[in-house]
């Protein structure tokens, strides 16, 4: 393995309603590869990097295929285990107007929460690696999933990996070990040099703000969020907001209209702050991007940002066209 | 037959072309199930109600298909007559920026328009029922059908139940016979405890205002319509109207962007106002709830209001969320 | 051949990626039938006018379904030459949101750029023709389309045809034959009596304004353009500028929201100049409606505006409507 | 007009379920134009001959669309009349091994079985005209659809066009009007220099043979029929045979494995043996061609058989091959 | 509850690859609703039966959505309990030539599975009901759900209802429990008056042959099971055999080319011999008539057998047609 | 690179008319990703070997997204090179029944075709590699890539690598170069182990049998063919070759009813071969596994055969079964 970043999390088969009706309205289901550790890796490829997924997947056709599907973007995945047990799915209907999009899981004994907490071989997998990238979605779907997640954190540490972490907390994935959450992320958090979290997270999680988090986590050098701003479910407005131990850096919001697919928007940002981070960008010019990244998102079908870097830099640069020729 | 809500109408197959096309554009239709009262049985059962549809439809695989797509919903079909004759159509055009929808109806000679009047058997049809809903499309499909909707309503006064009517002026429907029609909605239009109508309905038909109609009607106990304001066919904005004998009440306006499928909203506004008097709701949480309900229709393919009584009393709650999971 | 309009130009055939997706995303192209020539015939067919397409295609399947679907929108198409060689192609991303829509050219090489500039007769061709119309697209394609368009031209001129010259300025297509383009489309302007271009165009082939133009070019009498103002791909704003040498007409900013398929909007507009102007229409009202139908090819899959006259009035009488029935 | 054959009969428009399933199992129809006489045409025109279509369809989008694909396979549209009125359909249901495909009509006062016996010149229409063709549906459509079959003929042969014939016999579409076709059919053979029918046809018509049918009718020159052999609805096997006065010629057996769509498969056929009269094939090779033709189409979904004579003719010479690169 | 048959036992919803492609190929699921005696009771309401499941689904989209296609065709879902729990779910990827199809199911733990054996209320479900209908998966799926098809079956005969049980041995749902499945399926197989079963069944069973199973189980009226001769995935081959302590029937063998979807075959089978049995048809039309009903399944797209009584008819009628109109 | 098998050659897009219909009969494509040698390596990929292909793609998201197509199916794409230039495409009309498939090549000028000779550095390429395939098809498209394969071939004679050459004369894509065809196939025959040809072709490049060609190519070692036999475009039948200087292995004939595509079927023979060789198979086994690859390739839509080696084994096994569950 000798991916610049590795990630490590669930992949999940994702089964859409098409053209905007409700769930099996019609007999039909758009299928798409997600899982929020894999949304980042696919992006941080698409935008140049050489990435990894690690990951459990089940030994069947599905299990293969999900695989294929981000080696296809150029993902490296020499490091997913194929086992017995099921595919992780999510169904979702997509929003329109008025109406929210609807996600409901099927994730519950999957071959990822099923695998050993011993499952992976860290000190192997991350040789040559300069970041782990982990979510808080990992924890949730099982305990020997979070204590995985926890060793590949110590194993990074140790080889001198940065340590990306989102907290992405999602209820109904925790189910009943819910009250455990704000514990586990807590010590999640104290890994991370760079943590995706708003305020709502640092409430959960500290019963703080944003800037306890500075406090209450040692290494932690960088905390990015986006803000959403709702008018319908199409029309929403984004802006990004990157705080250092110094300073907090904020984008101008920008419109979003029409919007095409909303999921994946989150990992298209983080993809995007670890890609300024890496390529060393100042940090307005890495909010700004990462920004923007999560913007183009909302134009692209399925789970994935498939944008290029020069995608992103193109609309960087304000110059509006609607078609290029 | 034990339904709450009987609607007696003709059940019309809807073939519209996909992807926002014209008609014929690509070799392809997309099919639902749809007509005036049939939607308002459909929004009925999905918000909890037992509703039957009383119809008759051609005793073929056309026909016996759109019963089994009521069913599908919850709808009671056990009162639909099969009998010879042609299925009524209509073919619809998808309407996008500022090209309109457009309506073809082809449902002349249908077996529901050749039904004699004395095709149902109301008595038993109404017992246990506490509201009939006919809608003014009927009587402008033939005279024996609006003299079997007005056979309907006398059997309904008879038994007490209470009677809903839609006024829906279609003049390409009524044809020939429009000059007919101030007439014969006014005669159904005496024995309605309900009517949905607006400025345009009782000029047409009373040559007077919505005052004059609870002068004119003297079962009428309220008065219900949206108004709709259109800055393009995707970008419209909703608001509703409930006037008793005593008050009116209205509602805020809502903005509607990226419509869906904008077909079925006003049966959809009826099937809510309908659910706020089963309900015995305040006049105001009614006609709210009833604006809402079509709203949330605007963002579902098909003629059909498939939202349940959470939905809208989500969307009613002012929470916004773009993504519920 | 009748026709009272002659277009002259490339068939290309668009291979597009269905439902927003990028290009390749899914396995599926859905198919058009386009070129700015044949999009300017067609609408004009569909408003009610005699128009042909002279061109050359190859003899293949595909040259010979491009002149059946141009004959399926009423267009002459007896005047297509059927060759060896191939077909030319373009491949389009539709935009969405931030992302904008790409074109990729694929039709170096085509059996039209191919054609000899003596492969029309142009006095046969011309018989009965009142407009000839041609694009600075052919030019770009290949030197002896360029002459062929020069002749047609001249033997429009004799015979007392008038002509109209959109310049439609493409780099890609010019490629490395750019720097002769100012030249070239000079040359092709000194004949016209139309010219579509705006600020842009004339800069770069004049170095000079619109005005300048009514000077370097001793026929023109007309010079149309569209103005349009980008918020995002799917939200824009267009109006409408003719300009003759005597005064200027405007038209108000009309609204796009939820744009379908902006391709071809400009050949929309081009014909509808073109109609005005042979219905002898007063300026303001020819760019009035020319303006509309341009708005109205935005909601019309597909690179050729199939609105009808009787659609254009429609929107010009300023009637809101979202669903004609 | 200046077509070789003229073809006089109804346009209808085909509503099909895709994928081999049921009718409106799912949600979706693939649509198709087709009509005995308009299949013959198109079928002609794609064998290289000048094709046009007598019709009348409703003025509507459904009729301009129906003459639109009439036009796109090169068929003369210059004929069909624009009335109001609606448009004839059906709706086919593909069958599958064991389970027959069904056909249900819905041509009930359409357009075309509106119009009046006198709604067509035909002195105009049939100038410069060698065939005209007629199927016995047209009479089963309405009485004056017959009538103006009839009145078509007698213009035929005064002008000294020769007259095609295609018994067609349709129960369904007779309907009650069932007991008047034997005579009705018989009018309009004697007419007729070319009889498409079998040993049904004239057991019905006439209580007699084929060789009967020479005796009846005078200006017979030709009958032509296929022979069908079923094993499944997608296997099957089909000859042909011309009679003369003189003699009888038949093909051998072509094996039928795979059946993509069968309607249409005797318009092809008939198309076929026209082709080999206009062109002067002896007997023989005129069935072979004819009955290699209707092979063909049951390989080409819809209701046209758009193979070309190269097509036909590259089979005829019995080269196997299965792909041609 | 008034059904005169009630099937007992888990429905799934059935995710299968479009166009014959591999699982995953392309983007897109085909969907539709499964499970073995929920195949048999839309069967039977199809033959014109009174039809309920007993069954327990999830709370969810999916699961209201699943029953709302049984009640389409006419199955009374009442008695069908919507829990906490996820969806059964299988994936099928069709066959073709010489690939076979391949079921991966993924049920394990489903609401159906998690019911306790006393989930149901077996008196009141059965009151009115002739017949009992349960297959050898249900005590697969789990324990409980084994021990409540027990609890049906004694009730059933408690209350003079007859039984029906169907073996359908599927070693990879009952997993690591297969060694304790023979001892399972006798217990059931002892309440049986009808079992469908082959050769291997009984072997597995009891170690002996179909005669032994007379022995070994008192109740038992008749045994019923197909015979499939398998030349390719496509082209095979079906009879019949009914065998009561009496006398053994059995069918012509029926060819089967051209299979459009064999899933549910056997489903279809066992409809077919109820309805024979209900309908007191003396044992060879019952088994003629459940073969060819088997034999029409493999015609239609998804597990139901949609096909009603008179098309069973018309194809044991021999009569051989391939298009009906 | 360290792939076991190297395969040089050009990648084409192919665009396919769906369902069977004509090309562009309806307004779609479906879009594969194909290629003699590229269709080998994902199936040695499949088989799983380490395959890799070398090319050259335009540096488009056409050509990026070929290149992910062969990485999701597990081929090495690091080799490939991204230049300016066009892609190879080619338009393929799926076959029915009667009537034949039929391939447009539009691969002129392609990227591939216009790479100079000298393009690939083969002795980095071929460094571990222990097989190189090639096709005819390469000297046909460009003199240049012809002279690339002879390097090619060269290097890897050189290194010990083993040499695989399949004849595919393709008349079409020789064009104007065809006369040089024989001469250019014999060289390149000339460094050969293992030869892919029929009598055909060694009659075309040595007016000989195959018996000429062990005397005429010093290095062969096999030659190896499949025989087809044509009952119609669905039904064939399929054997297989292998010769050796010592002896010759044939296969059973396969029968292939129903086929789905046949594209791509010789290359799946190839790699079949391959694999038996790589394998150490036996002679016999080796040409009945390769026989059988190629069955299985009928059944799979797409160039691709996505067919496990134990696919290939449980169909070599003689187990008929039709569907695994």
């Amino acid at each position: 393995m000798s991916a610049t970043v590795l990630c490590f999390g669930e992949i999940l088969l994702r089964l859409s309603s098409p053209n905007k009706e409700l769930l099996l309205q019609s007999a039909r289901f758009d299928v798409h590869v997600g899982g929020a550790e894999a949304n980042v890796a696919v992006s941080l490829s698409k935008l140049g990097h050489s990435a990894a997924v690690v990951s459990t997947l089940p030994d069947s056709t599905l299990g293969h295929a999900c695989a294929g599907e981000l080696r296809r973007h150029g993902v490296n995945t020499d490091a997913i285990r194929f086992c017995d047990g099921r595919m992780g799915l999510y169904f979702l209907t997509h929003g329109a107007g008025h109406r929210p999009a609807e996600v409901l899981y099927d994730r519950a004994g999957s071959a990822f929460a099923a695998a050993g907490a011993d499952a992976y071989d860290w000190n192997a997998l991350l040789a040559g690696c300069s970041w782990l990238h982990v979510s808080g979605i990992t924890p949730a779907v099982s305990t020997a999933a979070g204590e995985a997640a926890m060793r590949a954190m110590s194993a990074a540490r140790q080889r001198g990996a940065k340590i990306s972490f989102d907290c992405n907390f999602r209820a109904r994935v925790w189910g009943s070990r819910a009250k455990d959450a704000p514990a586990v992320l807590r010590k999640l958090c104290e890994q991370a040099d760079l943590i995706f979290g708003d305020e709502r997270d640092f409430a959960f999680m500290l019963a703080g703000t944003t800037d306890a988090a500075f406090k209450a986590f040692e290494q932690l050098q960088f905390i990015a969020c986006t803000n959403r701003e709702r008018h319908s479910v199409d029309v929403q407005q984004l802006s990004g907001r990157l705080q250092s131990r110094q300073a907090t850096y904020t984008t101008r919001p920008y419109p979003l209209y029409g919007i095409v697919d909303r999921i994946g928007a989150g990992d298209a940002f983080a993809a995007g702050v670890l890609h300024g981070l890496i390529r060393s960008f100042d940090p307005q010019k890495a909010i700004d991007f990462a920004t923007v990244a999560a913007c183009l998102k909302h134009s692209i079908p399925g789970d994935f940002n498939l944008a290029s870097a020069a995608d992103v830099e193109l609309l960087l640069s304000e110059q509006r066209t609607d078609v290029r020729r």
